[in-house]
Formats: structure tokens, sequence, C-alpha cells
């Protein structure tokens, strides 16, 4: 965003308010901006409409490529908008970070919806962990939560860290598997699995009907052998024809229960604030760490020091201690 | 360890060296030290007999208390040692922080592992993360190796944050249970079935042996569902009584399978040498975290910015710059 386009603090936060979708998307390339001046400001504009967040639905929906996400988010968005709700989609596909070319398809596998005048739909820089450009995601969460949407979907690819991430900032989390496991299952990420609030398998149509109800039982069986969630929830598995439009409403009609669920035991409110704190924590490591390793000194002695450990030559703590004593000329 | 107790360098390195229990255990009191003079000569001795590690097969072993984790780690020691392995036993138990009553629990549980002349057993300070003093089972884990041990069994309790811990320091990570789950299983945390390379239905006896049976083809079935390993390893279903001490030998032969299959295909030192590098950069990261955390005037900051984050007075992103800035004094 160049200077000249940046708006007044009150002009964003106004609009925001008041649901306006190009202030909130030039409050959005705010937030994600890499400019000092830019993230300041959008500091204080997120302190503003702090106030007004917290009343949508937080949703995550990872899966590995090709599964149907995009198709998923056609259909349960269209099925979300015509039914009254207002919704944002987020979006952070690591790979869009070069060719961005995932997200045009997306668009196109998404055009009901991206002309739907109640959804909103943004891809969000993917950012990196250290001395980067920081993931902004959450951030721009807040900000659609603030311009009054009802249902914020963030989709991710299960391939990464970022499913771990998106874990950490939504209500539920929505694991899209295909039937006939095996081959696709290779490139989802362990751990993913038992983190999942729902495991919706897809493609449950034509020949795949039949396998993906077994499929059903046998993820049903299994998730049953995992530790319990301390919301109380028990994980559930459903079956879904994106392209068919079928299955569809069952998953919301299942988000809705897990929300009612999760609101009356009092697990949202105690949820969202142990997010919010570990949200904190986790910024004020990256800050430190991205001061860090933006060093000189540091990034030259860490060079040396990781061939070392690597060979097995300086063990990995003498090594910490080292780079650590270089940044603070110890 | 009072000043006048330490060792010189030499008589460390040389001790460990030759298997000597009793500077081995001296020289791991010096790891696990606060003393800043201690833990320079600790990183001496670390670094002088790194090239006499790695030769170890080293074991992770978690599960809820009461799942039989002593008593198996008694039959299995037991075992290993009269086949002609000399193992050592690494125990982190969080809660012996407070009690060590736990500690002395296992000691006597663990009778006839602590009298075999092959066998080294020693509790672990389990350390925090933040502010003081750290884990530093991996380099203890080091000095046994050095010391000529061929099986380090680490024990961890799966309740907490030290099992993930632990399985970024092993080959191989063993899950104990029991059969009729859902009670027992309230305890683990959630992804630690994920990690396992095996799954070990403990009290596999008398009344029990038929549920131990059913539960073994259940998690079979379970984990065929999971991600696959990266090293090509499924994921193992065994049953075993601790106490009559069945099924024991076939789960160290599991464990000589998995060793030959990563040692052949190369995992096992692609993964060592990974360990190795986030073992460094995690210790970085807790370094720079505790210079931080130490800070007088960050500790201040920061208890009122809790405050201001949990009420959702401020975002987590500002909070976080602000509490940055504190430190830095920008
Ligand atoms: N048969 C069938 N095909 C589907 C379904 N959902 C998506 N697809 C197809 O699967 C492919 C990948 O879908 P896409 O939504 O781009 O997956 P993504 O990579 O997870 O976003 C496309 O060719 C879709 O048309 C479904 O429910 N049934
Ligand atoms: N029946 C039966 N009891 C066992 C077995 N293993 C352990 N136990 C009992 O289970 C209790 C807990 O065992 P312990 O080894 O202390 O568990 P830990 O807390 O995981 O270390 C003790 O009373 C043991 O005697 C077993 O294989 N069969
Ligand atoms: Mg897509
Ligand atoms: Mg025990």
């Amino acid at each position: 965003m160049k200077r000249k386009n940046r708006l007044s603090k009150a002009a964003y936060v106004e609009g925001i308010l008041a649901g306006d979708r190009l202030v909130l998307s030039r409050a959005i390339t705010l937030v994600e901006s890499t400019n000092q001046a830019d993230l300041a400001l959008a500091d204080e504009v997120l302190s503003d409409v702090l106030p007004h967040t917290g009343k949508a639905m937080r949703v995550g929906i990872t899966g590995v490529p090709g599964v149907g996400k995009s198709t998923f988010i056609e259909a349960f968005g269209s099925h979300l908008t015509s039914n009254g709700q207002q919704l944002a989609v987020l979006t952070i596909d690591p790979s869009s970070q070069k060719t961005k070319g995932s997200i045009l398809g997306d668009k196109t596998r998404m055009e009901e919806l991206a002309r739907d005048p109640n959804a909103f739909i943004r891809p969000s820089a993917s950012g990196s962990t250290l001395g980067g450009v920081s993931n902004k995601t959450r951030e721009v969460m807040l900000l659609c939560e603030a311009a009054g949407f009802d249902v914020i979907l963030i989709e991710t690819v299960g391939v990464g860290q970022s499913e771990t991430l998106v874990h950490g900032m939504v209500d539920f989390f929505l694991l899209l598997m295909l039937a006939g496991a095996g081959d696709e299952l290779q490139g989802i990420k362990k751990g993913i699995m038992e983190m999942a609030h729902a495991v919706v398998i897809n493609k449950a149509d034509g020949d795949n009907l039949k396998p993906a109800k077994r499929a059903k039982v046998e993820y049903q069986n299994a998730l049953h052998l995992f530790p319990a969630d301390p919301s109380g929830w028990v994980p559930q598995v459903k079956i879904c024809s994106a392209r068919d439009k079928t299955g569809i409403a069952e998953v919301w009609e299942m988000m809705q229960k897990h929300s009612e669920q999760v609101t009356t035991n009092g697990f949202l409110q105690s949820n969202r604030q142990a997010q919010q704190l570990s949200w904190f924590k986790e910024n004020v490591q990256e800050l430190l760490g991205s001061k860090f390793y933006r060093s000189e000194q540091v990034k030259a002695e860490l060079e040396i020091l990781t061939q070392k450990v690597k060979a097995g030559e300086v063990p990995a703590l003498k090594a910490a201690h080292q780079l650590v004593d270089v940044f603070f000329g110890g």
C-alpha cells in the first residue's frame, strides 16, 4: 500500500464498523503491510475495533490439495449465505507466496461465492515465522468480525505448519478427507487428525459413495480411541459431496451444535482467552527472534554453527549459548 | 553440586568414557546445575565426549500415570540386561519437581533393575521452558551414550509437554496404554497417539487379556488411518503384561526391526541430524526468552499486558510489540 493511499484512522474504523467492504480490504492490506508507519496505524485501528470483535463463529478447514476444499467452501458458503449468514473466507496458501497460481484457481472454483454480496473472499499472505513478515490471519479475522461477518472460514493446506496456526485461532477445526485413505493421506501432517473437531469425507458421490460410507465408520471407530477434547466435544465424522452439494447442511448443523455446546459450557470463552494469550506470547517470541536473526553478526555465526552442529562437532546447547552471546555481546 | 566437589574436565571425560558410573552421575549433576561455572565446565565436557555419542538406541516411553510404565521398564530392562545389553533409564517426571514422591515410588517398582549392574536409573529434573532451568535430558542422554550404554530409555508422563520434548530426542517412541480406553485415555494429551511408533497395551493378563486383544485390533485399524511416518515405518500395536513379563520380548524385537529399517534406509541419521538442529534452534529461543523474561521491566509490563489481553482491551500483536519495546528500550 502506497502512503498516499492510506486513510485516516477514523476512516478505517468507521468504514470497518459500517461493514464497508472496500475499507475492510484496505484495512487488511494495511495490517499485512511491511511498512512500519502502516503497521503502527494498523495497530491503532485494531485496538479501536477490538471491542466489536468476538461475535463470529470461527471455523478452520484443512485437507491435502485436491481433496476439494475450494469446492466445499463454495457449496458450504452458498448454503450459509442463502440462510442469511454473512461469510468471510480467508485462505492461507503457503504455495501462493511464489506462484499466486492456486489462488486464481480457487477464485474460479469459488465463482458463485465470489459474486455473492454476502460473502467476502480474501487470500492471506502465509508469512514466515522467523525474521520475515509474520502471518496476520488472526488480525485479519478480527477486522472481518468487526465488519459484522457471522462466520469466518479460514482455509489452509494440511501439509505444513499453517494448520497448527489455524487450529490456534478458531473455534471449530474441520479436516476434509477422502475415502480410500492410503494414498491421499500420505500428505497430511501427523497430529492433524487429533486436532480436528470433525472429519468430513468429501467426494461421497457416484462410485465413491460406498467407500465413503465405509470410511466414515472406520474413522468414527478410530476417533473414539482418541483422547477426549477438553471441551467435552466428541469429534464427528460426516460424508458429503461438495460437487453435488449433498451433506453440506449436515455439516453446518453439526457446527451449530458444537457452537451451542461450547457457548453453554463456557469452553468457547475460556478457549478464546487462552488462544489470545498464547498468541500474545507467540508474537513476543517471534518479534524477539526476528530482531535476533536480523542481526548481521548472528547471521554469520549461525551459518558456521549450523554446520558444526550438523557435523556433530559442537553440542547444540553450547552452539546456542555461543549464538546468543554474539547478539548480546557477552 | 558444591564447587569443591567439582572434578577436572579430564577427570569427567575419562571417567565417562571408561563407563565409571560414579563419574557419570557427577557429570549429570554438573550438566543439571544452575551454577554458571558448573555449566561452562559441563559445556566443555559435553564437547569432548560428543564424538563418542550416537551409538545407542534411543527409546522414549510415555503413558498416563498408573498405566504401568515403571513396571514395564523393570520387566523390559531386565530382559535387555539379561541379553547382555547395557541400559540407562532416564525419567522426566513433572510431578517430581514438587514432591519427589513418585521417583521414590518408581525406585521401589524398579527394584530389580536398580540393583542390576548393567542398568543405570536416573531421574531427570523436568525443568521449565521459560526463565528457569531448562530440561537437560538430551545432554544427559549424550553423557550416557558416551559412557557406553546400548539402550537409553527415556520415560515421561503423557499428560504434559514433556512427551513432545522426548519425541524430539529419541529414535523410537512407545505409547503404553490400557484396554477399555474410555476412562484411562482422558489423561493422554492430544497428538501423542500420532507420534507413537508403537502402541503397547499393558496389563494384558487375567480378565484383561481378552479386552486387550480386542483393543489391539481396534488400535491397529485406527493407526492404519493415520498419516504415514516419513521413515516408512508403520506404527505397530502390541500387548504385554509387565507384571507377568509376557510380550516383553516381542516389544524388544519390534524395536530392533525398527532400528534395522531406519539404519538401512538412512532415516535414523537424517532424523537425528534434524533433531540436533531443531534442538539448537529451541535452545536459542529459550536462552533469548529467558534473558528477556528475567528483565524486571519486562516482568512488570508483562503482568499489566497479560491482564489487558485477557480482558480484550489490547490486541495481542500490539501488546507483544509493547513488551518487546520495553526490553530493547525502543
Ligand atoms: N467427484 C467429486 N469431485 C470433487 C468434489 N469436490 C471437489 N471435486 C473435484 O476435485 C478437484 C479438486 O477440488 P478443489 O476444490 O480445487 O480442491 P482443493 O485443492 O482442496 O481446494 C476438482 O477437480 C474438483 O472439481 C466432490 O464432492 N466430488
Ligand atoms: N495386572 C497388572 N498390573 C500391572 C501391570 N503393570 C503394572 N501394573 C500395576 O499398575 C500399577 C501402576 O504401575 P506403575 O508401573 O507404577 O505405573 P506408572 O505410573 O505408569 O509408572 C501398579 O499397581 C502395578 O503393580 C500389568 O502388566 N498387569
Ligand atoms: Mg483450493
Ligand atoms: Mg512410574
